[in-house]
């Protein structure tokens, strides 16, 4: 069984949710914790070759280090040189590798100081130790990683670096590698300038690391105001069964303050909430329960209660996720849709196929009591009814209900292109193979509706999996502006498996399918490289934006020629890591 | 599997309550089917030696006929001689034996005529077929049938004449013995005199049998002002199961309207109401689910509703149960406690022992939300808190929860006899082994409190299973008699089994332990054996009233010395048939 460790350091709740103190400050919600076994041994014989006994040196943010493995590069750099905009998190990556056991490693970072007086200070910089987390592989065949896998055995599993975690780790083993994360979060208002700075350890064997950092005078928005639309499906009941917590308490909303500020920080735009039972069956470790109670009362009435939902709401709100809000489902994928009901004093369910009778008698009474909830508080503008992917006759009849009840309301799917559709889907997000014609594209866009891809299960590449290349997820975004999509959506950000930290296997999909995120507010590889990506695709916003503006046409088209390469297809030729390195280049030159 | 032919006769609903047209009359929920196989085939050799082919007679009412035996009663009796009070119901037995199949029989009953020109109606007059039902047999030791039987092959079972059906049967088979179950009732207005009727057959084979009954000027009262406090726990879920209906729908109190007007036929005087998931556990077929909704809202505030139950409380005041109502109950067997929880969208329970702070937040909002109720229907003075036995602690501690949400709240108990408590119990009822000190049994008379007895499946005897002579069923209110109880409790009036109509026998429990009477509104040897005896505790009660007024001591110590041998430990020697028979004769005298 888990075994976890809380240390209950007393801790001031409001720091949790400064993001510029990232995420080793409040150790309330972060369970220590030791990670798995590596069934890698070391190769004895080409460590004991190495002649320093600690190594510390820069690496690259594109690696996840093999923990047994002597990483390539060889020769120390001590020296990190990066580039940022004003208002950009940028990440940088060490590396240490020791000959014996350190205990009790802690970094620190010093403020980073420009010659002419600019500062910007240590509570701007996170550097947290990754942690080791375990993951599986794609399908036999290569495609994806879906279906269900009840034998583990069947699949190559090994250690993979994701989790960061706190800048203290308790012990670095003889003959292992463990990697540094570092994030610097640039104030906006940061006078433009180069910026030094040092990550210092609490042991004089582990050298210093020197931060240059190049801050442009270009300004990236807060990430409330990124158009990107960021949609990672939230999962609160992961979240109240890992800290065994009762759902919807304080304690519950605190234990997701990090994690949801982490998002807000990522720049999501939009809050996930559940208008019934299993909305998606029991596809994750914790399913979704209904954020609405429904009540049948003896007379067959329908009574519909909010509390839920709006708390969540509210909660989401107040953490500046505030944009929209996606209400799944209302073609689950069973068709069996539950209710409290009085008579029995019991959970009934009715199995009804869409556009029934019953359907109807379920749905149109609670849409139309549901709509008027939303106006009362506001927030009908900004709601949808969302789906996922389902036969077309079933959608075409839900969204003739959905109109019946309130031909305002908006529509949210994610699914394949349906051009018969396509008018109603306010929020429309398609598979990453699917683009939608161009035409559609720009009327959409002229109409204020939203236009995005996901990955999720089917995509070998680009994905997100604890198995994928890290440079992936930074990827994501490139693609969404290489083809004009207005986002990205992926079906689970915290999803969690029963433990979570320490192995990111599911009984069903890849390694980290279901979550990108960890307990205790802990970001990841994947989650910093994912809003990089987000960051790139404001930048060519605003840097197109201006072009258009100034009729810059030469400088279009070396955004248009910059962009060219991000096609799917071209994945496994060229890395997603090669394709953004050589695209950044281009883009720092604009 | 089951499998019950439903004939849907078009049928007036209004004719199945009037007491008078019996049971055969409205076919909508009475079910037709075959009986179980019997094992034990006739004895070839005895039946050949008969002379007559079909042979038919009156019997004893004392007598559950084995369908494979010949009975001993050879000489034909032609006549049968009954005597009743106005107003009373009384039984006679006759059956049949044949030596060939007989099909589609199908008996009359004519008007029994006085010579002084009264006239008791056939509409008065039921003539129902008894059907043999499955039993099994008092646990190996003797002593009662309590605990599991998962291995039926275990206990002997046979086939048991009880269920009192329609007055037609398809097929009477060769070698076989149908019983033949006649009920008058005598109505109030009827001029005393001899009253004389005949049974024909639709088979000229079957020769008539006639009925000579002769009644006496005195009155039993209407069944509703009996005295005697009749307790059959009634169980709806256990219909609403058996015909496959929504619990509480139109039609779920109309198949229990015959059954529950049998019942108020009886003379019940309390509505059984369950207040919590489970009272009982799973102890039936059918467990009890509570009748009261009750919602933890978000906030932690208790909703309830009282709908069920005030449906279920009207349904049963309507056909004149009203005038108690039991509400189980505060000390379940396992302390568990549910509710419906908005913030989970889940039913969750609390674990409690009685007393506890969590078991006094669950109960002492309900129970002054519950008085309030109470007095707005008007109801709160017949209403009890309804207990079985448990650790007298846990029942002092419940007893001062109930009085501080209400100090005029009424308390019940079934359970052993505590001094300590006996004050605070308005309804106290007691295991049939005990008995009130003299003191205190009178206080409680005076003081309008309820003492009564009960049996369950710790009775070897007298009891009331499949199993039992039919005339420890009548023994039981003239023991209450006896011992100057106001009634008798059963736990059990219809807790139907899988396949009650068929058999009798349970998971748990001696055969008929779980229920009276049967499916469609059928009574029983064994409801008619103690509704007799009812009605015996209702006329010594009318007697001793008459001697105590007429201040005639020699007719209340001819009572006295008629009640003396109704001791239990009496009863393996001497047959209740036979202490009933004398008593009777003495009572009839009086």
């Amino acid at each position: 069984m888990k075994k976890v460790v809380f240390i209950l350091y007393v801790c001031v709740i409001g720091l949790v949710s400064i993001p510029e103190k990232g995420n080793a400050q409040c150790f309330r919600w972060q369970p220590e914790y030791e990670e798995l076994t590596d069934a890698r041994k070391a190769a004895v014989e080409e460590w004991s070759k190495l002649k320093d006994s600690v190594f510390v040196s820069w690496g690259s943010t594109d690696v996840r280090y093999v923990k047994t493995e002597i990483p390539r590069s060889l020769v120390r750099r001590q020296l990190w040189k990066g580039r940022a905009w004003r208002g950009e998190r940028v990440n940088a990556q060490a590396f240490i590798r020791t000959l014996k056991d350190l205990k009790q490693v802690e970094v620190s970072v010093s403020d980073l100081e420009a010659a002419g007086g600019g500062k910007i200070t240590a509570q701007h910089v996170n550097a947290g130790f990754v942690r080791y987390v375990m993951t599986d592989e794609l399908n036999k065949d290569k495609r994806g990683t879906c279906g269900y896998r009840p034998d583990r055995t069947l699949f190559d599993s090994s250690l993979v670096a994701d989790v960061i975690d706190r800048n203290v780790i308790e012990c670095i083993e003889a003959k292992s590698v463990r990697p540094l994360w570092v994030t610097v979060r640039v104030p906006s208002e940061t006078p433009p300038g180069i910026y030094r700075g040092k990550l210092t350890f609490n042991r004089e064997e582990i050298a210093p690391l020197t931060i240059e950092l190049n801050v442009s005078s270009r300004q990236l928005p807060a990430p409330g105001d990124w158009a990107f639309r960021l949609d990672l499906w939230q999962n609160p009941y992961a979240v109240a069964r890992f800290y065994d917590l009762p759902l919807w308490s304080e304690e519950h909303l605190e234990a997701m303050r990090p994690l949801m500020q982490l998002l807000a920080d990522a720049g999501q735009k939009t809050i996930t909430a559940s208008i019934m039972h299993k909305p998606w069956g029991g596809q994750t470790e914790d399913y979704f329960k209904s954020m609405v109670m429904r009540v049948k009362t003896l007379e067959g009435k329908w009574i519909y209660d909010y509390a839920v939902f709006d708390k969540w709401v509210e909660f989401m709100m107040e953490l500046g996720i505030d944009r929209q809000i996606n209400c799944y489902t209302m073609i689950p994928w069973d068709l069996s849709f539950r209710y409290f009901d009085q008579a029995s004093d019991s959970f009934q369910s009715i199995r009804a196929d869409v556009g029934s009778p019953e359907y109807i008698a379920y749905w149109q009474p609670f849409l139309m009591d549901f709509a008027r909830h939303l106006k009362e508080k506001g927030w009908f503008e900004i709601t949808t009814i969302a789906m996922d992917e389902r036969p077309m006759k079933a959608m075409q009849k839900a969204i003739r209900i959905i109109r019946e009840a309130d031909p305002a309301f908006q529509i949210a799917l994610a699914g394949n292109y349906h051009a018969d559709i396509e008018a109603d889907i306010f929020d429309y997000c398609l598979a990453s193979a699917q683009v939608f014609p161009e035409k559609v594209l720009q009327e959409r866009r002229k109409s204020g509706k939203i236009s995005t891809y996901y990955t999720c299960c089917s995509e070998s590449y680009p994905n997100t999996f604890t198995f994928s290349p890290p440079a992936e997820s930074a990827w994501l975004g490139w693609y969404a502006a290489a083809k004009n999509f207005d986002g990205y959506l992926r079906w689970a950000y915290n999803s969690w498996t029963k433990d979570p930290l320490r192995d990111s296997r599911f009984r069903a999909f890849g390694g980290g399918d279901c979550y990108l995120v960890y307990p205790g507010g802990r970001s990841s590889i994947r989650m910093e490289r994912l809003i990089e990506g987000i960051q790139d695709y404001e930048k060519i916003r605003i840097l197109k934006n201006e072009c258009e503006e100034k009729n810059n046409t030469a400088g279009l088209k070396r955004i248009e020629k910059m962009l060219a390469d991000f096609e799917i297809d071209r994945l496994p030729e060229q890395s997603a890591a090669e394709m953004i390195r050589k695209a950044r280049q281009l883009l720092n030159k604009l």
